[in-house]
């Protein structure tokens, strides 16, 4: 079982990973696709005159304002253009695959945050009107049952939280969670960067392999959107997974290069 | 089994319709529900700069006019935006919805319309750059794995072509095939008039029922998209479907309702 999660950065080649995607399927490799969105949700939120405001946690970690305008627009991208635009070409190349958000069959659960502590031009402030949160739980059974009747799930967020809220999560550890409870052997993070970089300015910098236990030290390499990368890569390998690798999705033949270790690969 | 279609013109309240399918489901009803999109479809497009464009073809039915950037907008309202709305409200009651267009797992497949013609300012044209067809096939194991296993079908369009790629097709049209593949008893088409009227100004002027042999006599009284219903609830009638009715959306228990015979019922 091999989890594949392709990032919604600009550069991405979808149709090089959707073909890779069909011929590793005919190999009988069984899989799930995992994507993003961030791109074209800020490009949609401008257009609709509501621009994207980043936060930034006092631990450090981004994540996007998610008010219920934001959701809806978020939603529109994820679910509807890009969820959409990936099954028709899977399909179009003979794969049938299944599109569905977290929210559909309660497929990622999870906790919506009450509030988060933000830093903004130095100060700490509580944001309330929130919708994120994180995925605990994933409905397995479901994508077993697509899985054994012969459909390809590709998922994508929001999530949903127990009260039945859509919640705004990070694709990434979305994805970790999905690889862990499916017991897969490898999860494959493809983004617009070969990997993880010890220069974020120079993409000959790829750190090629990091062990498990020194993951932590390798965790200050990461900027931006690669800080829950790391920390989805970790939770899926101390959850089960035996490989995560991270790679570029610019490329022909996206996951394979990832499978024949092509970028950094973490175990 | 029960099809309910949800139009999407304005003033249909979709929180009645989901309290209402919700209550239903806990009486061992077991439903499937469509919805549409149109007018936030028209709303989104004219925000971004496209506004819709309806095609009025030469046998005097209506279309939207989808070339592959209206295909995007009408993905992300009906996909995104409407369809995971109406997922979380059923989720919020406690109905393990799942969401589907008519591309995920060729649910509804069809023939794209190589070519349309058309008549504007009084003449005839011919239009080629078209995404829109009609539904032939229905995926009805697919509908079935899912019911047997608890969850409750969401459905959208757009379909898929048998080449592959997505189609805009008129929605009623579709769950007319859909009921009829499910064999259902009843298909219900919520919008947001009464039913039938024999004066589309005046509310008051309800055709309460017309039997199927008369269908044709009363098929001129269908206006714009109302056609379009008359001709899906022709065409379920004929292939199996023991009842339709045309009811009102904007009313609290819309369905019950409309099951109760308020509306236009056609067998």
């Amino acid at each position: 079982m091999l989890v594949i999660k392709v990032g919604g950065a600009q550069g991405i080649n979808y149709d090089a990973v959707c073909a890779d995607l069909a011929e590793l399927l005919q190999q009988k490799q069984t899989a799930v696709l995992v994507h993003g969105g961030s791109e074209e949700t800020n490009i949609l939120s401008e257009k609709l005159g509501k621009p994207p405001r980043i936060l930034t946690a006092a631990s450090g970690y981004t994540s996007r304002y998610t008010d219920r305008e934001t959701l809806e627009i978020f939603e529109m991208v994820y679910c509807g253009k890009i969820n959409k635009m990936i099954v028709e070409k899977l399909q179009r190349l003979g794969v049938n695959a299944v599109g569905l958000s977290g929210i559909d069959g309660r497929l990622w659960e999870g906790t919506r945050k009450s509030s988060i502590t933000i830093v903004e031009k130095g100060k700490r402030k509580i944001v309330r009107d929130d919708y994120t949160g994180r995925v605990e739980k994933v409905n397995t059974p479901l994508i077993r049952l697509l899985l054994d009747n012969g459909y390809v799930p590709v998922l994508t967020p929001p999530a949903i939280s127990y009260e039945g809220e859509a919640i705004n999560v990070d694709g990434d550890r979305a994805a970790a969670i999905l690889a862990a409870s499916l017991q897969a052997e490898t999860l494959v993070i493809l983004s617009n960067v070969p990997g993880l970089l010890r220069d974020v300015a120079d993409e000959t910098s790829l750190i090629p392999s990091i062990p498990l236990k020194e993951i932590e030290h390798f965790a200050e390499f990461a900027l931006g959107r690669m800080k829950k990368k790391v920390l989805g890569a970790k939770e899926a390998l101390q959850n089960g997974v035996q490989r995560v690798v991270f790679a570029d999705a610019r490329v022909e033949h996206p996951i394979r290069a990832a499978l024949a270790g092509h970028g950094t690969v973490i175990e």
